[in-house]
This record gives C-alpha cells, structure tokens and sequence, in this order.
C-alpha cells in the first residue's frame, strides 16, 4: 500500500492528511469531526473535562526506542489518564504533530494508528500539523463526568483509605533494562512488531487502568490523581493538596517490589554494579509513568470493597505540621521522581 | 518583581508554574480552573467546539522579531479565529509550551500574558511544560456554539454571496518589510514596548473580527472558514468542500490592494527591484495569516444588510467543471498561498 520509504516533504500537507484522516475513527460523541477549521464534540451533562500533554524527542521518547504507533499510544495514555484520573471517560481528543520533513511517512500514519487504538473510543477529532527539527507531540483529551462531580486532587480526610490502581515501578524498570542494554527496545517492525519485554512494552507503551476512574468517582473517592511522576511525589500532591498526611504501608508494596527484583538484578548484572538492593523499591516509590491512578476513599467504602484494581496501600492521617508522605509512619529515604526542567 | 535575566532552568517546574498561573485569569464557563489533572468547563448547549494549532520557532516566527507575548498572542488569535469561523464564540484555552532551558522566563510570562489577553473573557484552563531544544507553542481553544449549528464550510450555494470581514494581505506585508528590512520589529521592550508599525504588527500579533463568527452565524451564513493560508486558497476550500465556484470580483479588493501600495513601493525600493506592480494584489490574495473570515450569506441577507464587518467580495455560482475560484470570472494567475512542508 504505503512506500515505507515516502517522506513527510515527499508529500504536501493535503496529502498527508488524506493518509492520516482515514486512521482516525469517528465516536459516538462526535457531531462536526476533523476537516473543518473546528470540530463539534457532545458534551451530554454541560460540561466537559480537558487535560493536555507535550512528548518531545530525545526528552520524552527516543526515536531508535519508540515507533510512532508507540509515540501515538503514550501520548493518548497519559491524557486519558488524567481524564480518567478526574473520574470522567474520555470522548474526543485533538493532537498538534510537529515532525522534521525527513520523517518517514509510516512514521507519522503509525502515530495515528496508536493515538486512535489507544483511545478508542474516544475519536480523534481534529488536528494540526507543522514542520519542525525534531518530533513535537501534543495531545488534548476531553472527557464526560457523567453528571458526576469531578474527583479533585484535594479531598483527602483524615480517616480515609489510600488505594492505587495500575501498575507500580514497571515503566522505570523498562527504562532502565533499556539504558543498561539488558534489553532491546524490538525487532524493528514499524508497528512495534513482536512481543515486547513486558517492562520495555510498560515503558514505550503504558497501560493506564482508565475504567478505573469513573468506577472510583462512582465508589465515592474524595480525591484522585495519575501517577506520572512516582508514587511518592504524586502521593505528596494529594497530601498538600489535601492538607493533610498519606502513611504508605511498605508492605502493601511487597508484591510489587518482589515482582521487579528480577528486571532489578538484571540491571546489576548488566551494569557491573554489586547490586543496588533499593533499586526495585525505588523503581516502585519514584519511578513515573505507569499512569497508575491514587485515590482516597472513606473507610467505610474500604470496608466494603474498593471498585476494582483498586487495593489500599495507606492510610490519610491529619498533617501535624506540613502535609507529607510516610512509609511506615517515617520520612522515606528515597528521591521523590521527576522534574523536567532539572536532570 | 522579576530579574529578567531569570531563565528556565533556574526555576523547577513548579516555580515556573507558580509565575505562570497569576497571569491566566479565570472565566465564567470554568467549573475547575488549572492545577489538578484536569480542568472543567461549562458547555452550556450540550456540545463544545474545538480546534488545535501549533506554532513553531524558527517555522511560524523568529525569537529576534516576536517577543513572548507577541507569540502568545498569535498562538490565541489562530486558534479563535477558527472557533469564530464555526460561529462559536471561545470559552477556554489549554497550552502546550516546549522550550529551551536558557530561555528567559520573562519570555514564558509574556507568553502567558499574550494568550490571557487575547483570549479574555475565555480563560486559560490548563497546560503542559517541557523543555526542547527550539519553542514550540500548541494551543487547544474551545468554543460555545449558543444553541445554533455550527456554519461548515461545505453550505455556499450557488447564487450566495461572498463577504469577508477582516483584512487582507496586511499579514503578507508586514512579514514581506521585515524580510527586506525595510521595518524594523520593535524597539526591544519585553513586551513590545512603542508602538509596531501597522502591518508589522498585523503580522506579530494578528488581530481577527472574532465577534463576527457568532453574528454571521446569527444571520445565517450558510458557510463559513478562517483565512489563514490566504483568500485564493482558503476561498478554494469553501468552493470545494461546498461543490461550488467562488466568483471574487477585483473592483471589491481595490480598496485592500491600493491601501497597500505604499508598502508595496517601500519594499521595492529596499530591495532595489524595479517596482513589482502586482506586489500589493498578491498580498491581498494570497498572503496568508491576516486571520479574517470568509463566509457566504444568502442574497436576501447580503440584500438586508450584512452584519459587520462583513463586505461583499463576489458570488457563488454553480460549479461548471471542478468546484473553483475565479478572479472576475477567469482564473486567478497567482501562486494559492501556503503549504507547510514545500517552501
């Protein structure tokens, strides 16, 4: 079908979205979609919720890891989480692709395809295209309450429970395995190919547990967030927010550290080093971009049954002095997660 | 307040974040402004509007000829012009921001300032920071349609006529005598200081009739769009996706062309050329980025009166072979405008 060989600058603006266009199914919130100068997107309680989120090249993603099926997924992924994340499910989405005209055209068409998959079925409803030095992606995602109100990052209370949804420390995993060379990011197929190293596959293409948020709001939690930047400093979001303390129970996060110490003497191996035997909890308290989601929930919900995947893993307590996160009731000894503007 | 040498990679992210927020008002359709993981908006009629444009340094402007707030003003005005054009009027906005870490900040509040200005009474709800090695500015406006159909550009039939409110070509000369030098961009002050010279600043910081969209709407346009890649070109637009031909008539644009003629002997005396006298013409027709709007009204409304700024510049007429766009009733010898991957 597609010269895997055609070049952004081998085709104009009109063609090239003639190739993308057919890739971006329509959703059943969609009145007016992409083609006009704006689209026109249901939005059946009065409102709507919107969130948005950049990929750069080289600081997001590297484009020898990722192919553009895996760029299209992250980008969808870590919008729909924050939609998810308010308690709402996404209808539509808009994405702005900035792209070196050198790119490869397949490049670009598989972008489409995992922003569309990944999203489904959410549409995607309109778009804007630009030449540029190196790979710019930026996702808009809207989402419907449901009449619900939206889960704010605020209402924690004392007394609730605290539960996570999702993975934990896999992504980091994957991006580590990746840096040391214990890994390979694929076989080179543009779609991704073969089966990824499941580590490797959380990393280029996080899963999100998205039908997890509405169940939460419906549950009752008083406050929710997307795990983007590591459990700790995302947990110490809703501390603040929230005005009060989150004590993290250490071994609600056994299973999880158990499960990456494997992956985490891989990387010793690899590297040489005599065993980091911190690196799979750290991976578990600071590593970002699972898209996991934290949320608190009054005991009494917890007590009853948390909506699934959720599994408590803490509790709020009042803030003595500044709001704060334990492990265990002390102050852990662990590198909070990620800044972007600091290595 | 602020030490203007202050750059990006002074501050962590969320101190920037923290200069930022003050500068975006609210407006009256945010339900949840920024700072959880996503906002929410009032969509009072049940549906929402929304388009997406990215700007891109060194593609869409030069960081020696706009300031911040120059270009955040730009990022606003193309994205409302395209909410106006399906004659909504903008509720809210969200931002991407990609920029280089020695960038100063007061370049990034600028920005900030440039979007909150242009875009009042709609807020800006949400954003997303990151570093990269050139800017890249993506902005997401929505808009409320007030209970009417959004105008499409596929509704121009034969025997409407065709207005346009706005200018044109004034985009095209500003950037043309800055090309040449002939126009200096400013006098250097942050955020633009003295006053720019006219088409200058036509070009730096477009200005679009927005309010026309929703009253050409109320007065039953039957088609409407943006221009932005120029009138030949984006009137093209209109004749095909409405199956139609676009018949403009010269003596309509004179006043457009002669007002121009200065300009137009201004950069052949710089460039020393001979005086190219379809210079002004071709600004008016194919320069793009004067952020006008072209629509077509039933005769009866034109006959009425059209609501301002609107003005009659021809007649849509059936379409003999290929929908097309006549000059006069013969075809246009003049390059359509601008693509964004072919110089």
């Amino acid at each position: 079908m597609t010269d895997p060989t055609t070049r952004v600058h081998d085709l104009d603006e009109t063609e090239l979205l003639a190739r993308i266009f057919p890739l971006l199914p329509t959703g059943p919130a969609v009145v007016v979609g992409p083609g006009d100068d704006a689209a026109v997107v249901r939005a059946p309680d009065g409102r709507f919720v919107v969130t948005t989120d950049v990929l750069v090249q080289d600081r997001h993603f590297r484009r020898d890891w990722s192919t553009g099926y895996d760029v299209g997924r992250r980008a969808a992924v870590q919008n729909l989480a924050d939609v998810a994340a308010m308690g709402a499910h996404a209808t539509s989405l808009v994405v702005s692709l900035v792209v070196p005209g050198d790119l490869e055209v397949d490049w670009v068409t598989g972008l489409a395809r995992g922003l569309a998959e990944a999203s489904a079925p959410a549409a995607v409803v309109g778009g804007d295209l630009s030449g540029g030095d190196a790979v710019v992606v930026s996702v808009t995602v809207h989402g419907d309450l449901a009449g619900r109100d939206p889960v704010l990052r605020s209402g924690a209370r004392p007394g609730d429970v605290v539960a996570h949804a999702g993975t934990l420390g896999t992504s980091a995993a994957g991006l580590d395995l990746l840096t040391c060379g214990a890994a390979e990011p694929r076989d080179g197929a543009p779609d991704g190919g073969g089966p990824l190293h499941p580590y490797v596959s959380a990393y280029l293409r996080p899963r999100s547990p998205l039908a997890a948020g509405p169940a939460a709001a419906a549950a009752g939690a008083t406050a929710m967030l997307d795990v983007s930047d590591g459990l700790l400093r995302d947990a110490g979001r809703l501390a603040r927010a929230g005005g009060v303390t989150l004590d993290i129970a250490r071994s609600d996060l056994g299973p999880d550290v158990v499960a990456l110490l494997p992956a985490a003497v891989q990387v010793s191996v690899t590297t040489g080093d005599d065993g980091d035997p911190d690196r799979a909890l750290r991976w578990v308290l600071a590593g970002g971009e699972d898209h996991g989601l934290l949320a608190t929930f009054p005991a009494h919900v917890a007590a009853t049954g948390l909506p699934a995947p959720f599994r408590p893993i803490g509790v709020v307590t009042t803030a003595d002095d500044a709001p704060t996160v334990l492990l265990d009731g002390e102050q852990p000894d662990v590198a909070p997660g990620w800044d972007h503007f600091r290595p």
